[in-house]
């Protein structure tokens, strides 16, 4: 990317004739550079710290617009995508499907060292992201307690634990209990972060899994009526899957959600702006017929607190069973983010059109994708 | 497999012509067929889920009988094994003895990923069966909170967790608190599964650990005296080692411990039914004296409850120490599952005959045995 | 080493006529051999356990003295370390930092195997330990809930845990809540053991890596002034460091600490027995104006009890800021061992003095030295 960009030294640095390196270069909405990472001449460096630097003449972004690859340098939130680079993304993760054992493309990441630094639990997401790198040849450094990092006992901030961790690997993935925890990670970060949840944030990789499995279910994205059903107020999947269906053209959303957990006005508005067909509907029956894609989504009880009798009716309210099977197309399917408790029930599992456990799969070749992108490109 | 037998298509799937690959053919009790894995060829797969298969026509199991190698699916309970498996697995175990760094032998699992999914901590039982995958070049994803995966706020099945796992990995070594739950994740993985203990149920690896360190010791297994001594009632290792001696000639097992924690009426009735001799003692150094092996172990101080008075007169009841070594014949061992107490004092430590930290590394190469046989075959 | 000494073999194993190899030889104080580990031929090795066995000839440590490379058994504590020895790991550790993904040099320990065996969780020492391992090419098992293994309720000792171990790795890395632990497991293991932090006890990794840091910031170790800031009657670090900086000429050490936690006298007895001119002061800027290392730490809150107030008291004196920054000179450093709370302000991070994560990094290249040297020699 040094032929990007140009630098202004500021500061003793300057002075001193060092040439720098751009090694990471972010850019922000309208493909403007947000974000310079450089690296130093070997001297310099050495005493260099952290110096400040911006990009003070950027060559003409030709080569980041629509249609073209991009350079990814961090998964941060699902808006990062258009549609462009989610089909780049898509064309790799279906390469990474295709990787066999002992391969020379199992070893493309031989040598390099992911940290899975998850301050909260979150053993599927973790062991997807870690089987993810080993499939290629990668290592893992893991902390499922990172908590105790920055316990209130020691106070560091994320800052700092960024900063110790990024001298010891090549790629930081993290959950985070905190909304934009994983940009503030970023910022600090000298190697790319792939945000893996940061609380009712986001949880982009999941988005992306979802549009791959449409993608490979279906067969296109485009033209496609899609239903959300369940809870839609709460889940950040649902939130994220509609900014990306919002990329593709024709899209048709069916809401079907009990009263208490609808869809939030700030997607709907966000829809409609963006020209996507958008309704609420209460028969998951007819809805069901019309779709394409029917993403089932579980009730979480944690967000009803003291009001069980409100979960309870909530929760049975909407159930994906043989009778939704009966009333759906052919070639539609079912999808769920998982885990999953009765919103599907289990004889829905052996018909062919439950694409859950293969959307679950997908996740993984999608996290390798992503993983030999930032680390390698493309 | 294939040529072992077909399969009966149902559904949709026979009409379209689909040919069927069987990977995984279990047999139960009287070597009948109980389980097939089938794998679809790929048009069919991607779409398929789980199409219902069942055996028809199996084309005779001469291979499949005493004498001959087996193939091996999972590795679940002890009763699965036959002297001729135990043999030839112990013949493997004995290979990976000998297995040397940076050898050829010490890649053969290279590219393969295990997933030890862990109910409830078990950290020595985990660090041998990583240590025996990474021993042969293979790689690990581990969890020790699984129980996260299935918490009660999330209510996620045994079931759905392995559908996912599988899709990560090509083997699970899990620990559970139910038995039973091994059998459970084995009918719905398409991948194997080691019990690494589930519950009161089995621990079948330690059982065969047990055994190939009495081979390896004493050289032999038919016509043996071995000492069972300490809590005989709860201890899932010494019901499995009785199953297991059971399948040799000449054995002659005696029991002792104290009265609360006596062996149970199934397992003395199992012996009688298989013609071995058996015999209650309370004399642990008449016994000593008799016996190639004296397997002692902890008497656990949890199963008392309140009893605390109880649980003080069994444990220092019957001890391994000096006066047991001098009764014992010169080439007999002392044997013991390890976490040790006080039922074996220090001082043995040092006599050659303290067989249980040799017995403890036997546990690796038996798992380097298990893992190459489930994931290459014999 | 089977040339620097002979063996006395005791007990019925000398009568076999068995042969024996030295495989481990620790000195003690003054050079003297403190503890043989001996490998026996095979056979008897088999039935061996672990016979007696005493040096009872050491043919002159010559090679041992001063000047020369010495064989690396343990990592136990800072006072194992005269200057050749820190000089000759100092070297090692610059060579680590050429280490390049996918050369040669990435793969020395390719094969081995560490346990981390972690009796309570210290993520950042853990991760830069498993880094160094893997970027070394070398494998993990990871422990970080070890109590586990020696549970109250289960009762096993730190020496039956350290012998299981033992079996399943090639050196193992241990972190402890008990001064002295790392000492017992050592006297125990026949691998490698590298104290990670023993409670009060040592720290000497850390140690290690302060030198090293200090040697690569300023470009010698003899001749230097340093500031210890902040708690430290409390901070193994400083205490360990103290002992380190001793071996080197003419190092002025000055103390800036609250009087609750002052440097304590043993350590000052140490320097004045060592020649190392020491003085006391409360003026941080004069201070900082002198040396060519400021070591600042955190005042730990955990050691003042109910006494908030004399926390809140003893936190808020010392503080390095851009005002010490300004007195400092341009070619001194500032340290810490991280993490570290509002002792060194943010605004600081930025200057090219402040070296703590250029330090923490320097934690990787130590212990890479350290493993190479243990695993493989020199």
């Amino acid at each position: 990317m040094a032929s990007l960009a140009t630098c202004a030294l500021t500061g003793g640095a300057a002075a001193s004739g060092a040439k720098c390196t751009i090694s990471k270069l972010v850019f922000g909405p309208g493909l403007m550079p947000s974000r310079l990472a450089v690296s130093w001449d070997q001297e310099l460096n050495h005493r260099g710290g952290k110096l400040q630097c911006s990009a003070v003449d950027v060559k003409g972004p030709s080569s980041f617009i629509s249609g073209k690859k991009f350079q990814l340098d961090d998964v941060l939130e699902a808006q990062q995508f258009d549609r462009d680079n989610l089909n780049a993304i898509f064309e790799v993760a279906r390469e990474m499907e295709r990787v066999e054992k002992k391969s020379p493309e199992s070893q493309i990441l031989k040598g390099y060292l992911m940290a899975t630094l998850f301050y909260e639990p979150s053993t599927r997401t973790r062991l997807s992201f870690e089987s993810a790198m080993k499939r290629l040849g990668g290592e893992v450094l893991t902390t499922e307690n990172a908590r105790e990092f920055s316990s209130a006992a020691k106070g560091e901030t994320l800052e700092d634990t960024i900063r110790t961790v990024e001298g010891y690997s090549d790629i930081i993935v993290m959950r985070h209990f905190e909304s934009g925890a994983a940009k503030r990670a970023a910022l600090t970060a000298g190697i790319p972060v792939i945000n893996a949840g940061d609380g009712p944030g986001q949880h982009p990789t999941q988005a992306l899994l979802d549009m791959y499995t449409i993608q490979r279910e279906i067969g296109r994205l485009d033209g496609i009526n899609v239903g959300l059903v369940g809870d839609l107020a709460n889940g950040r999947t649902v939130r994220s899957l509609a900014y990306l269906l919002a990329r593709y053209k024709d899209v048709k959303i069916y809401f079907v959600s009990p009263d208490v957990v609808k869809m939030k006005d700030d997607i709907k508005d966000y829809l409609t702006s963006t020209g996507v067909e958008w309704k609420e509907s209460t028969n998951l029956v007819e809805v069901a017929s019309k779709c394409d894609v029917v993403y089932q989504t579980r009730i979480q009880r944690e967000r009803f607190g003291e009001r069980l009798d409100l979960y309870e009716a909530a929760r049975g309210k909407y159930i994906v069973d043989k009778n939704i099977l009966q009333a759906m197309q052919k070639h539609a399917v079912v999808l769920h983010p998982l885990p999953r408790l009765d919103e599907i029930t289990v004889e829905v599992d052996d018909d062919p059109r439950a694409a859950y456990f293969r959307q679950a799969k997908n996740g993984l070749y999608i996290r390798m994708a992503l993983l030999k992108l930032l680390l390698l490109g493309w």
